[in-house]
């Protein structure tokens, strides 16, 4: 892109003597009306589609991103691999055979083994709460296909997931084997009705025996429950998959490098792999789109802000490995990560944001409320707790991190189904969410917030 | 059901002297708080679930819903049987594999012939509306497959279904293939933007060759419009299916026998074969719980009313079949319909009503309009011009219809899907209906209104 007309686009910067605040305000309100973020996420959910990491179709989505950004103006684009198992869904079915024959749509959830060839059949005990599940004595489920049917809460934070998730879909299946269970079946973890189940992570306990586990779709489960309230159910399961033991994750990185303070880095984040149901436009494709293009924006004025403003697209976040391996061995790199964001909660605007512990009422925390004033956002009066899934282990090393909260009311309608499409994204929300990072990065970048200082002062007092 | 309880819940016939409006009233009000239509349309999609005509499961449906009737306590419960021919879906899958590799979401049309084994692999040519299909040359799809994504207009009436699915599902195979098409894949017609394709039935012309045609699911559709306009995509479609020549129907009649003109008779209808693909809950589960449901609140009574009510589920309404085996040869059979109507447009509220042409300012009209106030139904200016596709030939041999408008702003989003399931059925909105048509029926068929002599006064003004 030539100067011309980064200057048209920034002409507040041709006038001189504008004050941080109208830089601030005018980079929000040029992300309001830039669709780039929306042409990345449709062209990446279009031309690649699904991209499990470790599968060919996230090497070519790395490429494929790599390309992008440096079109994009970015100073260093390059690669950081890391070896990962990788699983991949085979064909799958489940079907009532007592007392009538009908089909159910299921899917396998993310590393699960296989059924015997064939397939199981076998009957069903069906538990209507995680805690009744939890209670049935060892033994009880001997022979049995073991069906939990406790339904997400729906709610705008999402928290109905992590209230549920975890006893239900990670760690369900060894619980049900412990109890004898020959498989287990979960409502989806998710609060739409519609027949597109919920995949997601499930992990095998060490000390139970593997069996398979996939999700039932909402209206599937509902089906169930009712069967289950007039007589014996009977189901045959039958579910193909692969596990290979080394295949190769790629994080994707990409940096404006800071004019003055190069060595210190403002970082946005999401994750560029996907599950292989939908083609990941919320999950994460609209993460990092919005990260890429809150960046980009500021790319395009004339000077690079004072700090280097690195975007990094995690490479194996669904499998819950991405983190570890950009934060490992880089105590360095954790130290000069001034704070560090990720985005991957989905496409809808920003209503909240959280700034880490000791900032609250800091120049920078005033500044910043400032320029969410026209972009409808408030400023939350809680710290934030957790950056995302990709920044756990860079927390552990000291980073500050933010969080700003997106409407999810509607987010685990679509999440880790087949519905994740690009259809579901919204032009205008998905500007406002770049809008916000935008002018975040910003502020944190041409200014000199230092949250750690803020954080220990805070503390000592 | 024993007499007392009967008596209890209509006490105003224990009163003595009580008006036909009151009754009426009554029972409207008494429907409105019923719920056998509802545990029956929840039983039947839950016991039976699909119930394709001509299948196993749609003589099992029959057979239970015989059982239902009986226990309901109407007369004369029994089937009526003819030929249809019988088509079965089998595997069915659809791949991008330029320029990359992806799943699509489709389902065969119902009808379609299988692909060759191992599947068709060729390039699509897409056209964003039916026109610019029809306008293509002879000869120019030679060896394609042709894609149609005209997209289906959300209307509350329903009207932009009937606006594109003849020339979209039902003859755009054959005009495809007299253009050198290999297949057909449509846009589903729906209006709804999850991943389940919606089926229904294609016909094949004489003159062109049979070719394989899909539904995708829209945003399947979108994604292929994307792919399209960036450059050649190609597709691997491979759809098994089967079409018996010979297989059996069911229509399903239940009668309240009228006290006084028993040979007169009052029709409510719906049908109960479903698609395959979900378990027939909006369509049309919902349509025959109304109606018998309608009914058995007036054989409660403790006396019949003065006709007949007659209950009937027709066997194969969605291949087309179901009309004329029960029309034919019964022209006396027509001759004592006093009016006929079908309920199969889901289970939202019913917002007008249109009676037969002619009644629309007799006495019957004014009682019903009062009857209709509580249940918030207006009175529609336009006489019924189309009863329901099982009522067609009945139509053609004089019968007179109503036509009830259901809120359809919905019905789409499901129609023809594996979603049309009973989570979708809300049970107050389902009462309304019953109530509706327990008012209609009650009033036509304990008066004697003579819509033949009104439309027969009313044509000659």
């Amino acid at each position: 892109m030539g100067w011309s007309r980064v200057l048209a686009g920034f002409t507040f910067l041709m006038t001189g003597g504008v004050a941080f605040a109208d830089v601030t305000a005018e980079i929000g309100s040029k992300a309001l009306s830039d669709s780039w973020a929306y042409n990345f996420l449709g062209d990446l959910t279009s031309e690649i589609g699904p991209r499990m990491a470790g599968s060919p179709a996230a090497h070519a989505a790395a490429e494929w991103a790599k390309r992008r950004l440096q079109q994009a103006g970015f100073d260093d684009v390059h690669f950081e691999t890391f070896p990962i198992p990788a699983w991949t869904r085979g064909a799958e079915s489940a079907d009532v055979v007592v007392p009538s024959k009908q089909h159910l749509a299921v899917a396998a959830l993310g590393g699960s083994v296989p059924t015997p060839a064939g397939g199981i059949e076998a009957e069903i005990v069906l538990f209507k709460s995680i805690q009744s599940f939890l209670d049935s004595a060892p033994g009880s489920l001997t022979g049995k296909i073991a069906v939990i049917t406790q339904r997400q809460v729906r709610a705008q934070d999402g928290s109905g997931y992590g209230a549920i998730v975890g006893p239900m879909r990670v760690t369900g299946a060894s619980e049900a084997a412990k109890r004898g269970a020959v498989a287990l079946l979960i409502r989806s973890i998710g609060t739409d009705n519609h027949r597109v189940p919920h995949t997601g992570l499930m992990q095998y306990a060490k000390d139970a025996p593997k069996i398979p586990a996939a999700a039932l779709s909402n209206p599937d489960a509902d089906q169930l429950e009712r069967l289950a309230a007039k007589g014996p159910v009977k189901l045959h399961l039958s579910l193909a998959s692969e596990l290979r033991d080394k295949a190769e994750a790629v994080t994707v990185v990409a940096e404006l490098k800071g004019r003055e303070h190069p060595e210190q880095v403002v970082l946005l984040s999401g994750h560029l792999d996907s599950w292989d149901l939908g083609t990941g436009a919320i999950d994460d494709g609209a993460g990092i789109a919005i990260a890429a293009g809150a960046a980009r924006i500021i790319g395009q004025l004339p000077e690079r802000p004072k700090r280097t403003i690195r975007v990094v697209m995690f490479g194996a976040e669904e499998i819950g490995a991405a983190s570890k391996p950009y934060a490992e061995g880089q105590g360095e790199r954790a130290a000069n990560i001034v704070v560090a964001g990720e985005s991957d909660f989905g496409a809808r605007k920003i209503y909240q944001v959280s700034l880490p512990a000791g900032a609250g009422d800091s120049p920078f925390a005033r500044q910043f409320a400032a320029a969410l004033v026209p972009l409808n956002v408030d400023m939350g009066h809680q710290p934030a707790r957790h950056g995302g899934a990709d920044l756990e282990d860079l927390q552990e090393h000291g980073v500050p991190v933010v969080q700003f909260s997106q409407n999810g009311l509607d987010y685990f309608d679509i999440h880790h189904t087949a519905d994740d499409t690009f259809d579901k994204v919204d032009r205008a929300e998905l500007a406002q969410n770049v809008a916000v990072w935008a002018s975040f990065a910003w502020l944190a970048a041409d200014g000199d917030v230092d949250f750690r200082a803020l954080a220990a002062r805070a503390a000592s007092k």
